[in-house]
């Protein structure tokens, strides 16, 4: 593997300031040159250097999680946003609970720096039995917990840290991958030693040759194309491979389509851009156009089940050029150490460029229908929503019912769609509205949440009241895990996917603060709403709860999926 | 090391019958042989057959948590009450967010069997990227996750489904240990391959010869001893020895004192019984007649910092008898393969008996004290609470202000403790509680938890709810996390300590069902809610909130414990 040799900021400094650096003052420091001006977590008594640290501190600013999933979550819109994020937790008890979302982060390439705060080190070498642990004098167990979901584990004295933090930065970024940091009580607020050598750190570049030997390839199918289509999946996102991507497409003049995973990583009001490519599921204009390309760019692929509408997309291997973040793969070829931006850059100097204008069709909620006394269905509602999306916002759909629906509506000009394609955790996107707020306090921030998923954590509706947040939160009232019913295929009526039903908008009664909330069952309510809160949330939190009648409303996508796998099943039994 | 032959129940049913039984079903039939009639879990896709097997099991019900790591809670307590329990989650996402409940069923001793719906068994082999994974194929990552946590972990199949679930459970009750079982979903609905031999698996048995040089040991330090004293802590009560410790106690005729950790072990109305021990934190007149004894007999002990008041405990080893579970100490001498029942038993032979009635102090909080228009305190607020508690009631407290307090609380007869004294994750109260009620539906379930730690996962009162429940759930609204600001001497006034401040009256509102609740600020309401409880709390669920005006108000333990480390603060300054 080709490595380069990268000098580390901290070998930037001078020695004689280093030396008076405290460990924990260091890793604020190297935090802050990452553009974190927040760090997500739960107090807990082995945090505390750490956090009284960032009370001193003059760039960062703790924001409190309601738990530790929750902080979790948010940190990981957050560093969707701003590129990397961090989260403090408490030995045993804390990180335990942030478990989901680090390995949530690991699945769908974010960077979170994990910092957990641990008994004092004397105790950890007597092995004295400390509240927060198994009760067994092992200091080890939790980073074997986190070693297989971290790309990085380390344990931090005064001695390592510059190393240590260097290393667990570097690969945070190079891998998009959250790592994992522990530090103990007492050692915080000790002066680092700085290292004898300078730090060298291998980051992986292009091989030249490769690359050549690739672009050849590239150009052999190209030729022979006429109907070449981009499809723009999650890794582009992640990789920030959204430029190079756009100016390939426009070089080239061809169709674009995003995957599910890829929501958002091509300006959806771009007019090249036809749509979102999902399978047997989704639109079958769009299923066309890809499916009947002679030659298919995909950049970032995942080729996963919910990716794939149950692996029903069929993109012929001999015609695809796969751009993945490091490494290109063609037919069956692959060329590893190929950096995707230079490919994607060599790409538009072959000089293929299509004619005339790509063909797209309509989108499948461009036409809003339902009359106003009508009930909310899937099919009045999501036309409504796409309507009132603006420029510039923060689309975060929850898993469910609602991620469905939303990947199927057209996102305006620098929107920012979050969920998880891949990890699908329910809840996520509620603790993740918080840590988008915080990330962008300038932008947008709406929700799109169901019943099921709210109930999970819904407590950090709390959080963002009280820092006076104002994102626009939706709750899907469809009666129960919608989504599951649609999947489970075998039985009907579950009783476990049932939930109780809330009385959602008076949950601001009991967290406090300023916000609007109400209830809407039919068109013409939710229009009002929709007037209503276009002004409202300038200034406060807003909360419209949808309420349908059918628990099994749902959009077009989930209905195919649905026939889909009774097929399947039929076939089976 | 002994071992004993133990056939399984498996080998004692018909062939024929169970070569027709399903995996799925013959997990269930095992763990109602355990006395498990209730699961706890959230659904998700991948545990969907087990979940319909269990709807079409007679006697076992699945009850839903509003998220994993309550539902893990939930068990925790039902496990503690029932003697073992069972969780369902799903694969990768599911898991992930229960590993704090099964680390704190580890550290405490808890036996919950951990079961996962894992994605169809072909995808697993073909290494298929599926959703809830983290999209590199590997499926044994989240088994990996729990193996420090778990003390075992196994993927089931059809062919080894009799012997891994044997040895889970034969695991899980003799260690009072979590398990982890994960199933594919298709293999769930597969029957079950016969084993071709009886399945034997070792059991711990007392070594006669060890036993009675123990009882030697323990003859010589009693026949020197005038002023004997048996400490109850937390594994008498896990490993159920608390019968055989009172008829030790009564044949002795000796003082007996548990620790914080062990509250509960030992009927506190009991004329023996002295207070809880908690070196220099807790009652002086305790700690006198334990520190001053010349023989110590100490069950199940466990030498941790907040089960000794950090420490200060002093129990002179060459005097001290600690019978664990299945080894017994003396003084510097270890006594291997001894059970606990064996050598409770056998010291009743000794002979050893003191003369008249064991001299006992007031408990601290016997006398109700403060005016009714007085604002409350603690030292006004646990006088009552003591004097609300009813025979046979369970207590449940959370770690925090209430814990401390509650442990000097003296409860009545028959009544269950349930706190988490070491593994002290806040949150864990308020689903324990749920737990709890499901798994006695006739006795009074008490919750005693602070603002802070209700926060994390108040969404289960959501359950209690919707189930019916009638739990009285006493919440102390000291603005904020009070027990963190005693820990940290080091600052004041945090900002990383303040919580929000919910209306936690209302919080039925949202929730729905029936229930009763109120605000209470001064003794005279307290006393008045109190009363109303006493009779709303026969056929609704119950909320008081307590709000303290010092945020610094705290029960006398907590005092202590300041004052000690900041002395301890000051020396190190």
């Amino acid at each position: 593997m080709v490595k380069e040799v990268e000098t580390m900021q901290a070998n930037q400094m001078e020695t004689k300031i280093m030396s008076q650096v405290t460990l924990g003052h260091y890793l604020l420091d190297r935090l802050s040159q990452e553009g974190v001006t927040e760090i997500f977590g739960v107090p807990g008594d082995y945090n505390f250097s750490l956090l009284d640290t960032i009370e001193k501190f003059e760039n960062i600013w703790f924001v409190n999680g309601r738990n530790e999933l929750n902080a979790g979550y948010a940190a990981d819109a957050y560093a969707r946003l701003k590129g990397l994020s961090a989260l403090i937790t408490t030995f045993g008890v804390g990180e335990m609970s942030a478990c989901n979302a680090v390995a949530g982060a690991n699945s769908e390439n974010v960077p979170i720096v994990h910092i957990v705060g641990t008994p004092p080190s004397m105790a950890q070498q007597e092995h004295k039995l400390m509240h927060h642990t198994l009760m067994d004098g092992n200091y080890d167990v939790f980073r074997k917990v986190y070693e297989p979901l971290s790309a990085y584990t380390a344990v931090l004295t005064p001695e390592n840290a510059v190393f240590e933090i260097s290393k667990a930065l570097h690969i945070a970024k190079e891998k998009r991958k959250p790592v994992y940091l522990m530090v103990a009580i007492d050692l915080v607020t000790k002066p680092i030693v700085l290292p004898q050598q300078q730090i060298t750190l291998p980051s992986t570049k292009t091989n030249q040759t490769t690359l050549q030997a690739a672009l050849d390839h590239a150009k052999q199918l190209l030729k022979q194309a006429q109907k070449t289509v981009l499809l723009v999946d999650v890794k582009t996102i992640r990789f920030t491979l959204e430029q190079p991507v756009i100016q390939l497409a426009e070089a080239m003049n061809i169709p674009v389509a995003s995957t599910l995973y890829g929501k958002g990583g091509f300006d959806e009001s771009h007019p090249q851009f036809i749509g979102v490519y999902g399978g047997a599921f989704g639109r079958q204009t769009v299923r066309t156009t890809v499916e009947n390309a002679d030659c298919i760019i995909a950049v970032g692929l995942v080729w996963a089940d919910s990716n794939t509408a149950n692996f029903t997309a069929k993109l012929n291997p001999s015609q695809l050029i796969q751009i993945q973040p490091n490494k290109v793969k063609i037919g069956a070829a692959e060329y590893p150490q190929v950096l995707a931006e230079d490919m994607l850059q060599a790409l538009q100097s072959i000089g293929y460029q299509e004619q005339g204008t790509v063909i797209k069709g309509a989108f499948p909620y461009d036409q809003v229908i339902g009359e106003p006394e009508q009930a909310l269905t899937a099919a009045s509602y999501y036309p409504r929503l796409q309507q009132f999306l603006k420029t510039g916002d923060i689309v975060i759909a929850e898993t469910g019912t609602f991620y469905y629906g939303m990947t199927q509506v057209k996102l305006p000009q620098s929107a920012t769609f979050i969920a998880q394609g891949g990890w699908q955790s329910i809840g996520y996107a509620t603790p993740s509205t918080y840590g988008a707020c915080i990330a962008a306090p300038n932008r947008r921030v709406l929700l799109f949440t169901g019943d099921g998923a709210l109930q999970l954590t819904v407590q950090e509706i709390s959080s963002m009241l009280i820092h006076g947040l104002r994102p626009i939160i939706f709750v899907l009232n469809n009666h129960g895990y919608t989504i599951e019913k649609y999947l489970n295929v075998k039985t009907e009526n579950q009783n476990y996917n049932q939930v109780p039903n809330w009385s959602y908008a008076k949950l601001m009664e009991v967290f406090g603060g300023e916000a609007f909330s109400t209830t809407v069952q039919n068109n013409g309510e939710l229009d009002a709403a929709l007037t209503r809160v276009e002004t409202e949330s300038q200034n406060k939190l807003c909360l419209i709860e949808m309420i349908v009648q059918d628990p099994m409303d749902a959009p077009q996508y989930m209905l195919n999926m649905r026939n889909y796998l009774e097929k399947q099943e039929k076939q089976r039994s």
